[in-house]
Formats: structure tokens, C-alpha cells, sequence
């Protein structure tokens, strides 16, 4: 992992939760808002927020600008994980290594903090005047036929499986691809340029992201990642490494990872740092 | 009840359906569109877009346009109505006289579908090209300031009850008079005119018809209703029919529904109709 990429990772994290915390301010008393923080202020890499500032910085976008969205796509992925974790969907006790919302507060206020930032994020961009264009975009992302689309996919193969490697690409290209794809391409959106690099730049790191999750499910442990392994095999869900093997897995994550960086080269300049975050998606460590 | 504002309130709702029926089109083997459409399609009365509809008439804006913002506006309120009626909240297993979504389906396509309504609702405002100020103006009348907020406040007196008359007006401000204050005025605001008569408006017919559901809910019966009464009272949790009495609280509807009409007086000509929604508001049998 080059020293640039990582370092410009977590310069950009704490720069998006300096934005979150003046978005989210604590509010004596307020439940709700205390829940909203809990969730959104947690540690995490703030990878989707970083190829906002990433794709704004490489298309003129100012960085203010840039952090509002880039915190509002934050918020939307902060819901998902809240929602996702609750009992009647996956059923988790662990995320980013602290008990998750419905554990530390309770479900009803897990569901209407995750249904606050949602809206809340909706609210932030519509303030800060962003364009229909772009609150589309990350409407359509976060949506039916985006992230809760294939959160019910992901589900519904709780019970059904997944019959080959196109339905679990199309789960994952809805549940995580989709928000990837807002995040990477928010940047020529809002400088009000062509989205087509960068969208293919998204599509390839979007599911080398997926790929490279599957098989740290397999080779990590509950500790590392903060949250719990080896789900998917328990639920008897296939995943990418089901599919490709272990090894074909990481070839095809590579695979991903050099088209990503070749969808790149029509920018001449500014590129190394996306370059690195490429690189950067299936060389994780949790 | 004039024959006028029923009739018309049954038109508008038929248009809002149809409108809702293209929004939300059947796609076979499609489990979260199902569930959408099994929340937004079921039997209502259609308040809200009612009020976006009228409203939008008096300012003058094209009924297709304000169609799109009804139908947006009610898949809001049919997807707080799914998540507030989940086990961990309400736990209701009635809604309009059938199965709540989570009893139809399950808990979890109940959360996602609520959660995809209400991203959806802001996909297609922003397709339409409606103005940032609009899409803000409904993000805040149901985030955490607004509606989700309410509804924790309301969750929250369940175990604290309503300490004071000013608590209780709070939290049904929160809870339901953002919704319908931002329905009264997005007719002038998509017309880009002055809010302030519908706003009034708004506030007095909003905090009349949360008064005339705790009338409801202590002389009405479930079966009339379609859905459970005198929960209330079950859950310990003090009503506007608590603090001001049976007959106080009658009386301060109708009191509220008179400054609701007095403030259309700016308003030369095409009132009626909405006068008459404000009658509506208190005299309501279910």
C-alpha cells in the first residue's frame, strides 16, 4: 500500500467526520440525535466519502463542496449498515469493533436513526443548493433498483441461494456497487462533466470490493475485522469465492483492480492517488 | 361535509393512485417492489397529496407537476406508516383494514421496503427536476427534525409520558404537522410564491387533526377504523383529549379549524375547497 493513498485516506476521514460532527451536533437529551451520532461518528475508513474528494479534487470541484456530499454519501452508508445489522435482517451484535445501534440503544431507535440519516442526508445536499441531477443519482444509488434492491436480494438468497455467479454480480453490483459508483462519479457530476471514466473506474473497484470482502471473510478473523466472519458459508450463501475459488477469486479482484486503473488514463495528470485506491480495495487488511 | 370537498378528495385520490400505479409499476418476482406497492397502493384517504393537489391548484401549478409531488409525499407517509407500526414500535398487525406490511411479508423486506420508499419518494423529485429548495423543504418535514423525530419523541413517551400540553403539541407538530405543512405549501412553493397564509394554514389543520384522532380513538371503535384504538390509553401515554377533556379538546378543534380558514382570507377566489378540507380534519368518521 503506497504511503500517499493511505495517508490521503485518513487525512480525508478525519476531514468527512469534522463535516459530520458540524452536520450531527450533540444536542443534550436529544435521543435520536445521540443515536444519528453514534452510528455516523464511529470509526470507519470513510472509503466512499474519500472517492468523493478524490473525484471532486480531479475534476476542480472545491473541497467544501465536496465534503457535503461526500458526508451526505456517508450518512446514506451509515443508515444501510444500521438497518442492516437490526435483528430481523442480519442480525449482527458487532460493527467496527463497538456494539451496533440496536444494541447500544435499542430497535426502535436503530430503525428511526437509520431512517433519520437517510432523509438527513437527502436534506443536507437539497440545502446546500446541489443539483436534481446529482440528488438523483444518489437517490437512484441508495434506492430500489440500487443498495436496498440488493440488500433484499442479498436476503431473499438467505433461502434461495444463488443459482450462479450473475445473480450474486447483480446482488452486489445493487447492494455495494451502486454507492460506489455515486461516490466515484460525484465528482464530474458536479463539476457538470463526463461521468463515463470514472463510472468505469467504479464499476471495476465497486466489485473487486466484494470480491476482496468474500475472501477476507474466509482468511480473516472476527477480531481484525471489528465485525463477524465467515457469515455467508454458515448461512449456506454462495459468495464470490464459492464461485471463482480462493485463488480465482484474487486473480479476478487483480483482474478488476488493473481495469480500474486503465479506465483511468484519459485523465493525464492527478491520477496516482486513484491509482493507489485501487490498489488499496483488494490489498485491505480489514 | 360538502358534497363538493368529498368529491373532490375521492378524485384526487384516484389521480394520486394512478400516479403511484406508474411510479411503482408490478415487475414479477420482484419481492421489495411487492412490498412497496402493497404499502403505497393499499386503501387511503390521500390527505397529504390532497393538499399538495389544492394547493398547487390555487398557486396555479400544472396538476402533472403536482401530481408527481403527491405521489413522492405519500410513499413518505406510507413508509413511516410500515416502520411505525414494526414490532419494535407499534407493533401493529392492522393498517386501512389488512394485514400491516410486515405481517403480509416479513420484518426485514418491511424495513427495506420503507426504507426504499422513502429514498424512491426523493428519486422522483429530483427527476422531475424539482428545486433544491423543495426537495429540502419535504427532507426536513420528515427527518430528524421533523416526522422521525416526532415519532421518537412519541416512542420515548411511552416510558416518560407527555409531561405537559406544550410536550404533547411538540411532538405532533414533529410527528405529523411537518408532513402536512409541507403538503399546504408546496403549491406556492413550486410556483415560487409566498408560504405564509398556507403555512397558518397548515399548522392549525395539522394540530386540529392529530385533536381529532384522540377524539377518534377514545369514541370509535377498531372496526370502524381499520386499525387498533385506544392505544393510548393501553400504553399509559397522555392525549390532547387528557389534558383539555372530551369537550375541550372538540372545542379546540374547532377552534383550530376556524383560524385554519381565516387564514385563506388572503386568498380571493378559489378558496372554498379548502375550507372545507379544514372542516374535514375534525369531522372525519375513521
Amino acid at each position: 500500500m503506497a504511503e500517499n493513498f493511505e495517508t490521503a485516506l485518513i487525512a480525508y476521514a478525519r476531514k468527512v467526520e469534522a463535516k459530520l460532527e458540524v452536520l450531527l451536533p450533540f444536542l443534550a437529551g436529544n435521543r435520536l440525535q445521540d443515536a444519528m451520532r453514534y452510528a455516523a461518528l464511529s470509526e470507519g475508513k470513510r472509503l466512499r466519502p474519500f472517492f468523493v474528494l478524490a473525484s471532486a479534487k480531479l475534476h476542480g470541484v472545491s473541497e467544501p463542496r465536496a465534503l457535503t456530499v461526500a458526508a451526505a454519501l456517508e450518512m446514506i452508508h451509515c443508515y444501510s449498515l444500521v438497518h442492516d445489522d437490526l435483528p430481523a435482517m442480519d442480525n449482527d451484535n458487532l460493527r467496527r469493533g463497538r456494539a451496533t445501534t440496536h444494541k447500544k440503544f435499542d430497535e426502535a431507535t436503530a430503525i428511526l436513526a437509520g431512517d433519520a440519516l437517510l432523509t438527513f442526508a437527502f436534506e443536507v445536499l437539497a440545502e446546500a443548493g446541489e443539483s436534481s441531477v446529482l440528488i438523483a443519482a444518489l437517490a437512484r444509488a441508495a434506492g430500489p433498483r440500487g443498495m436496498a434492491g440488493g440488500q433484499m436480494l442479498d436476503i431473499e438468497a438467505e433461502t434461495k441461494g444463488f443459482a450462479s455467479l450473475n445473480d450474486i454480480s447483480k446482488m452486489q453490483r445493487q447492494k455495494t456497487g451502486a454507492l460506489f459508483e455515486f461516490a466515484c462519479t460525484a465528482g464530474p457530476m458536479m463539476a457538470g462533466e463526463d461521468v463515463t471514466a470514472m463510472h468505469d473506474y467504479a464499476e471495476n473497484i465497486g466489485l473487486a470490493f466484494q470480491i476482496a470482502d468474500d475472501i477476507l471473510d474466509v482468511e480473516s478473523t472476527s477480531t481484525a475485522l471489528g465485525k463477524a466472519t465467515q457469515k455467508d458459508s454458515t448461512q449456506g450463501k454462495a459468495t464470490f469465492v464459492d464461485f471463482f475459488g480462493l485463488d480465482g477469486a484474487k486473480q479476478e479482484a487483480s483482474r478488476l483492480v488493473e481495469n480500474a486503473k486503465a479506465a483511468l488514463v484519459t485523465y493525464e495528470a492527478s491520477v496516482e492517488m486513484l491509482r493507489e485506491a485501487a490498489d488499496f480495495m483488494i490489498a485491505r487488511r480489514k
